[in-house]
């Protein structure tokens, strides 16, 4: 990272710490909310920053908690992150995990009482580099219709699965079930920019193109009922089966401050060689005989999940983050 | 079951026996494609039977198989299924899975050296009647092209999720990642009907709406990118994790006879109150607040993925199952 965007993670902790985070949580939150940035997803980054001191301030997270990991068995354990910040609970969360699997083979965690914790790539990311194979899973708020229903009630909830490549750069498959993800939505919004057709109706029920009605809409699930489904399995393993709130109840993080989120995650970690001797040698002739397939007109590479955000992250590494108008005043008034 | 269905089954137990089967193998087999049938996958019911019996007659199935299960842990066994058909290492399998997640609350079960099992819903069931939720994973045939390419590599590839629901009709997402599964394209194919548009491109990589061409062609996978790389994940999990065939090298079991498939596949379960103690209180409230969400216009009720096969089972149940005229000369030729 270069000079001037390290001088911004360290505003950022500065912040975090002026709102009694603890030097470590500051740390770990500052670094979760730049490295969205750096990977291109700004709507995760800094324009987050504000949201999250706002709930500390109105005491929806909790800024000391006593986060407790009770021991399930060898491979299993279950975080109660008592209301922290969701970057913190997920830290603890996918080092447990990952413990848990080099001890074991798998580990399997379960986080209650979290709140967001940006992308769960980021996470993904520190099992593969443990050579692990990995599955995260968090809820979110309502954005998403059941299929037939028309008022939201799923988040965006995202399926993430992250595997080493045999390369330097990992296989991040992180995709919500909306058609596109909310953050795009709230940022075309802030901008005045328009949707394409088929991502959200309005409040309504009818189809738009405007973001701000769609974000007082509903956003539509990829592939109707095949999407509406895998919305609502997720809502279940990070919400019904870890003890987080679901079926609707996440409250929404910028406008909801009645309460803390309590978010539920699910990280699911295995060992790659569980079943074979050379999964390296394996995954790398899997991604060769994908790759070197014909292309469709226009298409210079075949890149696997992950590839491009990598790119992204290794050209804005030395580059400045772009501060806007709006970031630059949320960080003045929070670090004043 | 009534006696007609049952006198059926009893049709397809027979011929498995004949092609050397023994009658265990031979009963987990036609239950099988009985299920499929009475659930209303008659692309993965008798009109595959001929398919498997002519594998089993070119050696490619083998009807004798020394099927290994191998102890990882208590929880992680692996299957080497020594070319069985599929239905029986499947059977084997998700019985071993469930017997490690009794034991140790997760059981993770990786099998290689399978073929084609059929519907990932009915192994599924057999954890979920248990009170475990689980994942199912397998590959298939090339039908999908990975996003950029124009070549089929990634087969239908299913994710398969179940949970209990504390009523008797259970929770079972069971869905391809592409836009129709290639059973429905076959069975189009074969009676001569149109593909809807947005679902397949023929072998030129143009769009078709006509099912034979969509068969040598190329499948399109759901929501694009995302489609692809579930297409991709799942691969991964069912094939190079456990020790299968995998990056478009399953052999299509209908046209390709020059080897067994060496499928592979990945049942993962785990029991429900590993984290609450009332999963199932919870998981009713859960698709309570989802069913009473209001519809939007011609849904009479908003249905958790498995509902509408349950009742398509309970409805086919005591109706003769139809068999078509090619059937009826399958069944007669083969029984011969």
């Amino acid at each position: 990272m270069n000079g001037k965007n390290k001088k911004i993670l360290l505003i950022v902790k500065k912040i975090f710490t002026k709102h009694k985070l603890n030097s470590n949580h500051a740390r770990i939150s500052a670094n979760a909310i730049i490295n969205a940035e750096l990977v291109g997803a700004h709507s995760h980054g800094l324009s987050r920053l504000k949201m999250y001191c706002d709930r500390i301030k109105k005491k929806v997270i909790n800024p000391n908690p006593k986060i407790k990991i009770k021991k399930i068995s060898q491979s299993i354990s279950q975080i109660d992150a008592n209301n922290s910040i969701g970057f913190v609970a997920a830290d603890i969360g996918i080092k447990q995990a990952i413990k848990n699997a080099k001890k074991t083979g798998i580990g399997l965690v379960g986080i209650k009482n979290s709140g967001h914790y940006g992308l769960s790539g980021y996470y993904a990311e520190q099992a593969v580099k443990k050579n692990l194979i990995v599955f995260c899973f968090t809820n979110a708020p309502p954005a998403i219709a059941p299929h037939g229903a028309k008022k939201s009630l799923f988040g965006t909830n995202p399926i993430c699965f992250g595997t080493p490549t045999s390369s330097k750069i990992p296989f991040i498959l992180d995709t919500s079930v909306s058609v596109i993800n909310r953050g795009k939505i709230r940022v075309a919004a802030k901008n005045g920019k328009k949707l394409p057709k088929g991502v959200a109706l309005d409040k309504f029920g009818k189809p738009t193109t405007d973001a701000k009605k769609a974000l007082t809409g509903v956003q539509l699930p990829i592939a109707s009922f095949r999407g509406s489904g895998l919305a609502w399995m997720v809502d279940i393993l990070s919400g019904v089966f870890t003890g987080g709130n679901h079926g609707g109840k996440v409250k929404d993080p910028f406008d909801d401050f009645s309460g803390p989120q309590n978010i539920g995650h699910l990280f699911f970690v295995m060992k790659p060689n569980l079943f074979v001797g050379n999964y390296n040698e394996r995954i790398k002739q899997n991604i060769k005989r994908i790759k070197r397939l014909p292309k469709t007109k226009g298409v210079k590479e075949i890149l696997y999940p992950g590839q491009n955000k990598q790119r992204r992250y290794k050209k804005n590494l030395n580059k400045k983050i772009n501060i806007t108008a709006n970031i630059s005043e949320d960080l003045k008034k929070l670090n004043a």
